[in-house]
């Protein structure tokens, strides 16, 4: 196809009007299709349904330690469950925290817990202090920033590069600003544009000095097994990193079996040194008694360690990848050589990046949403709602079928080139 | 037995020696005896077993609504888990909120809220008032004066009368001091007391005129259908008499199966008003996606209703009574006539609170520690953990087989005495 830029007017009148026809049928469908969240389809959580029976009436309910799974206490989580979670963030074993069914909550907790108690290092709170900043590396989770929204925490953009965020920027703030207490990350398979971080980003976060001693490095490892691909890219350990640096007190990593078991129903936790487990610990205190153990112990007899769950997550990509291919097919049938947008095609993770053309992805995703296909909100991905640039949209192709998918692309390309044929015709 | 208080100096010196050999001869049996918390026993546990057969892999996992449990979503918790607890706790369905394991930690984030939201009807969030007082009922449970000591709210003792707090008391603080923001009530068997509130006194809190708009009655209803006898006593439905009143925006309920199915790993409950259910959910969609719903559908599917539930709590009390009555026996036994303590005989709930002789809880609670029987920290039944005149301690008997309680309620009495006798001779 050519491109849209070199078009004629003429040419680009032409093109919307057979557009819009295709729209119009398209909308004469009545579609009703859903890209918008990040959830697995019924067929993946059909996948973990043995871990149902994997705590029956009849199986014992006595941890390792002695201690009764179905009592209060062990509020740090089983030691089972602490060992199967060690392996998977490649922390030891008194390193990991393990919490309930929602790393999101964990994340959140997390930020209210500095706001009252602080953290390690600080002066005072963080409720305490005047002005808060994080930095948001760009484009992001929505659900990251809305904890910060939330608290009157001032979020601050850092382009994300093909490597991970711009460091330079990130060493230059949280170096030199007090005010910088944390940054959100999804270092492997980022939220929404599939970034994994390299080596020499990885070993820069290790590396960086923070101004503030209560600045927090926010590792959220959502994606860790969630390749697919077999050479998918490696992740380099940050905690291994920060320890050759003296600097592990800076990291707190999150983790969850949301999209390895089932998304309302896993188990997340928490990875972080010593020092902040101590911390972490006497202040959960107040909080809980603990958290549900039987769900820990169900999740551990199921996976048994980090190869079962490595065995699992190759059913979970036979599942995805053919909608991530039809998704990333129907782009390519649709949009190759016309330039109103660019997307991603992630080696793992749950999410497509798209950047539109600028000042289209509001109009897109509107379009869409009028015939039939519900999208992620525009702006979703940037701190405030406010993508500067009103281009990205991101894409979650897990939940519908094949067919769905299909359908669902081929309408939003149809959108993309709609937008981009409106707004240069407006020029 | 004699009263102490009426024994010569010479009897109690008597008397105190051959305590002291009595009291030597536990100790040399080096027991290790624990009535110190709540728990119930592995009997108890045993119970809901069935729980782990009632969500199997061959179940359907499609809730009522068309939804799957196993996915994202339904954050305020699904239909059938909202209309059993509805039937539970006596109010509306869409006026109950189902949330994790513990509502412990719900009373936690409900106070962790309102400093950072506020309530409906405040005019800013409790975090940035000046002062914030919480009224606590003494003796009353440790964990609630541990979330007001962690944000800092000041707590101000009021007595429990037999038939509740005292009322009085709580009009004159909660009508005319607006920095009065919360009070925390057990109304049905008290922890440690037992007592349950009388109609009056509930009918009183629903007429209550709060200073402070964003004034809540935090009602955790733990032992809500935790009776030990046939004539138990009826608390009156305060969302009932709050309606009546228009005072509804006034009560926040808590409820879990903590100690209905399994303590590490049941579900809990909010139940408020629409106002307040409106606030909570939209501040709940910035904590979490969903909490766990395959628990709350495996409650549901085990328990059925209201009735069920009841049904299973009368094997629970088959487990409790004797052991309560063990305790009660040997207190008799041990007490009777000495005038060195008082004790409650619940007929519900989990705790006998006792009071030994004024400025000896402490040292009762010591004495016991030697002898190898664990009980709750004297003091922990009051704010700041300073009981003003060091005489109660809570006896948990739930957990210990009735030969243990036994022997740890006769270790009991006898530090009671020791310790009266060593403060007689003292003065």
């Amino acid at each position: 196809m050519t491109s849209y830029k070199e078009m004629s007017r003429e040419e680009l009148v032409k093109e919307s009007e057979s557009l819009k026809k295709a729209y119009d049928e398209y909308k004469a469908l009545g579609l009703k299709l859903d890209m918008s969240r990040g959830k697995p389809s019924p067929e993946q959580l059909d996948l973990s349904m043995g871990m149902l029976d994997s705590l029956k009436s009849t199986d014992s309910m006595i941890l390792e330690n002695g201690m009764d799974a179905r009592n209060y206490g062990q509020l740090e989580g089983i030691p089972e469950a602490r060992r199967l979670f060690a392996e998977l963030m490649g922390i030891n074993e008194d390193e990991v925290f393990i919490c309930g069914n929602s790393s999101l909550n964990m994340m959140y907790d997390t930020v209210a817990r500095a706001m009252v108690f602080g953290f390690p290092g600080g002066e005072k709170p963080w409720g305490q202090q005047k002005k808060l900043k994080f930095l948001c590396p760009v484009p992001g989770y929505d659900r990251h920033f809305g904890i910060c929204e939330v608290f009157g925490i001032q979020m601050i953009n850092v382009p994300m590069n093909a490597d991970g965020p711009d460091m330079t920027l990130v060493e230059s703030w949280v170096n030199n600003d007090d005010t910088v207490k944390g940054i959100w990350c999804v270092p492997q398979y980022a939220n929404p544009d599939g970034t994994t971080y390299s080596d020499e980003v990885v070993r820069r976060f290790a590396k960086l000095k923070p101004a503030a001693g209560d600045f927090r490095i926010f590792w959220d490892n959502a994606y860790c097994v969630h390749h697919l691909t077999d050479d998918h890219p490696h992740l380099l350990n940050l905690m291994d990193e920060c320890k050759k640096e003296g600097s592990e007190d800076m990291v707190i990593m999150f983790c969850s079996t949301s999209k390895i078991s089932f998304s309302g129903a896993g188990v997340a936790a928490i990875g972080c040194s010593k020092r902040n487990m101590d911390h972490l610990k006497a202040k959960v205190a107040m909080q809980t008694i603990s958290f549900d153990k039987l769900n820990q112990l169900r999740h551990v007899r199921f996976f048994k360690n980090k190869a079962g769950i490595e065995a699992h997550m190759l059913k979970h990509r036979a599942l995805l990848k053919p909608r991530f291919d039809a998704v990333e097919e129907a782009f390519h049938q649709g949009l190759d050589g016309t330039e109103v947008a660019r997307w991603t095609e992630p080696k793992g993770g749950y999410f497509i990046s798209v950047d539109v053309m600028d000042g289209c992805a509001a109009r897109v995703v509107a379009l869409c949403k009028e015939a039939g296909v519900t999208l992620t909100e525009a702006g979703s991905s940037f701190p405030y709602h406010k993508d500067p640039r009103d281009r990205n949209i991101r894409i979650a192709p897990s939940y519908p079928s094949i067919d769905d998918l299909k359908k669902a692309a081929s309408v939003f390309t149809l959108c993309c080139k709609l937008a981009a044929a409106e707004k240069l015709l407006a020029e």
